[in-house]
């Protein structure tokens, strides 16, 4: 059965292989792709979007444009790892398909709510503005999903201060919303994706794939190699997204242990921590998952994988 | 030209009274009215806001509810000051009206858009959920209103904290965003409405106009009373949502001044607080006012005077 | 029987004149005079403490020199107010007083210990630091005091934030320490010593006294008045700490009333707040009290007596 | 040259051990003990200290009480881990020591200011109280001091909440004053205590040594195990103190990193937590470190020959 997907997500390089993936994929059945604010504004992002759907062959998949700002705090963007595009390095085609006229939020809603229960899962890899917005409005949509797996946090990594991941701190209320609903909610954090690292062996694997999408995803990882050694000192980047859509694909390609999470809305030092209680077994209505060991080969052979069976679409 | 109006409330009782004042002056337009969690369930407020409409012979407005809880916090009713109902006190006849299929959020939103700019005050009378869903789904509209004129909060005065009032503590992010955003917004706090009195010579006025609407006005009134007394040691009930649709009518029932607010969304004793910065005068771009002094004559003479052009609509 | 007292201050314009009444009226026992951070350095603050007792003629009582900066937060003084010597204005003299060599706290601590149960009166007029460290360092002062008068806070005014006054906000760890000792405690606050203006008649009333300290309090006052009207918009300055002082020794001089207070320590908008709970008749067991309403004439009648009384000491 | 030490603790099972290590480890010359509220009252770890002191043979060296309560927060004990006594398991004798008469605060401050500067170490194994308000009360202690070396804390692990630990979490603020002071500080925390487990073949080496002072520590480790297994769900138990006092004796006993350390007083999930900041070198001016890898051979040699050298006192 085909494993139905909608990806909310900001492109940021590591949003445009996490599409690539979720497209290429066979068992995966992209049923609508939607956009947030985050690594850049919300038109860049969505443009950057659009452009990817392109690159890739995307037809036939509404994608729709979502929330421009945090619930609360006041906007931030990534310009210092995605480039003042969102999506800085490869030269963007202008995208051919025509945005779905509904705001994200709606887009979300009607997909779930249209869809079997339990048969749809969400995979959130920028803010969680949206998806908070969407359960605000439509409260069902918790039952109905089937289990959101989202790229966020980090249980004991930060990054965009000592104790925060950049998805959840810049809209920590949106996080502590998705956070605390009743799905099964796994958190493929900082802990998780720091492991996904795109080594020489694997760009040169992606490069030998030959085609115009492999030869992006070439350049989107020089782009992303570069600010992750600039910004945060990495020898080579970690590329978070497209682990969420992996662990959907195949649930073995990383391990994922039963914890309590919730998110730091007051501290001074750890706001938008996402904080995991290791302390004892989780308790029996626990419903939040995270993600601690990769399996590096695994993971890339899927995004080789896919972009073998996208081949050459224009 | 008509004062073009949507009402979001959570009727209870000052709320129903709100209401009627709206629907009984002749220079308000009432567009849609709109319920929300808090005073009870959204479920007890949409009915009650329904019943309302029946009492005083609301018809060709459309209600929709709203949202069921607060963006971030854990649902809060007031039972002790409003009973289970959210309406105690009176028998509540059977609505007729049927409820719009939108979501409040949306008829919001597509009342402000279908108007001219300018022209529509929003008027909310309870937790602020649905006002700040509207604005993150659909910014446009905080430059389409003409103004927010909004009953919660206190510069000096709590009620649900030694701080914070209910209206603004039960969601305390949703004020936030709507306190910050960028349209005129009025605070018709707990500083301005703990001076309209319910006092008996009130009642005994309302009581001689003499219909069922007003008979019904009388029953909430010595429900109120009571809890009000009880809960709060009042000697008679502050009414406080009507004042906000009042200062819509006529500027002249209560005098404003121009001054900063925000919301306290990490004080232990002070949550959901309204803090005014009354310092010095006002920066040139302030736009949010508070109520300070209300003419009490002036302000029940308008809901005697609602009161008789309602008559009795059955 | 005499008012015995513990003055803890930071002289400071107002401090100055705070301990010119202690000094000069005639019920007053002064016991002790300690030093705080705050207007200035503990070094600049001492300092003008001596030179003030010199002007004034304070001899047999002992100075101690106290914390030099706040238990948790970083060091902030006042130039704005209070120049950079913390007493700009006059020139002041070589101090001929040489200080205890005890630090503040133990001082403090030795007074009390030293006199008999509910005799001494602790009159902090600064940051709460020293109050603070005392009381946890020896926990039997908080019985064994007679109450804490102190200037600070205000219920409905800030001035250092919209919702803070400067000696409880540039340390508010130690004012949650000391407003929760279950001492008697009286706030002096802004909401009083915004009443207590020095108008030029009582500037008139103070020169026609005719000696060098009434011509050091109204240097003082002109200096004062200077930095009130630039900094705060004030036309004639509230002085602050003497009110404090007048409370001990004539309790008729202003209206005080029973009210819950409490520090708030987490807020963003709200650190440091003195908040006041007026919702309902004050608890048993609630041992803090606010000062509302001030009797002006009676005020500076207090200052003008005990100028008279000090003469012409050198 | 002996390493001068002043161990300022709560006894408490494993400060016990850390008091018979300092004591019976020949390069250590134990210059004060000092006790704090926290495992249990100041009243009952005073006096568990000094039972300790003459079970181990400690004589000549002064041991002085200190604070009762934490600096802001309510006073917390841990008696499911200590017990009612807070060193329940063994039978105490009758202390014979006469505490000191100072102050706690005042001895550590004297025996640092009389000691030459950079020659004693703070070895705090309790709730920092003491410490802040001794570096509070005289700020020349900062420099004075060789290094702090303290049980508390841990950078990714919690036992009090998720994220924070006891030490740290009943007195936020006095850590916060400690970590941020311009002391050497190691933080030997959870991270690295959790690694010092007393398995059975540790326990039976210990027991081997055959004194009372030894059968004394075996019952201490029988409790504490007991305890811990209950409470916190350990196979056997982790003997946290000890390893600070390990640390200043043979720094070779565990690996120690620089890196920004600082102390959460606003999180509502992470109040007290000892947020460190691994995401870059630290800063040149950095002078906080972290415990991570212990030797756990070396270690507990540590313990068998500080017992063997003690012999049987009595």
């Amino acid at each position: 059965m085909a494993l139905k997907m909608i990806l909310d997500c900001d492109p940021g390089h590591d949003d445009a292989i996490a599409l690539i993936l979720a497209h290429g994929n066979p068992t995966v059945e992209l049923l609508a792709v939607t956009t947030v604010h985050g690594n850049q504004t919300i038109d860049k992002v969505t443009r950057n979007a659009l452009a990817v759907a392109r690159i890739a062959g995307i037809t036939g998949v509404p994608f729709a444009a979502g929330a421009h700002r945090p619930l609360v705090r006041v906007a931030e963007t990534a310009p210092s790892i995605h480039g003042e595009s969102g999506l800085d390095g490869p030269v963007l085609p202008e995208p051919t398909l025509v945005p779905d006229a509904r705001h994200a939020v709606d887009l979300i809603i009607d997909t779930i709510m249209a869809n079997e229960p339990n048969t749809v899962t969400l995979v959130p890899t920028g803010a969680l503005t949206n998806i908070a917005l969407a359960v605000r409005k439509e409260p069902r949509i918790a039952e109905r999903v089937k289990e959101v797996v989202l790229m966020g946090g980090g249980y004991h990594v930060g990054n965009w201060s000592a104790a925060a991941e950049f998805n959840i701190v810049i809209d920590p209320e949106a996080a502590h919303i998705v956070f605390n609903e009743k799905w099964k909610l796994t958190m493929v954090g900082l802990d998780l994706t720091h492991q996904a690292i795109a080594t020489p062996d694997v760009v040169a694997a992606i490069a030998a794939v030959g085609t115009a999408p492999a030869r992006f995803v070439v350049e989107l990882l020089a782009f992303f190699g570069q600010t992750y050694r600039e910004a945060q000192g990495f020898e080579h980047p970690p590329v978070h997204d497209p682990c969420a859509v992996a662990l959907v694909i195949d649930p073995t390609v990383m391990t994922v242990v039963r914890v309590p999470l919730d998110i730091e809305l007051t501290g001074t030092l750890t706001l938008g921590m996402t904080v995991a209680d290791f302390r004892s077994p989780a308790p029996a209505d626990c419903t939040t998952y995270a993600a601690t060991d990769l399996d590096h080969g695994k993971f890339w052979a899927l995004i080789v994988d896919a972009l073998e069976r996208i081949g050459d679409p224009e």
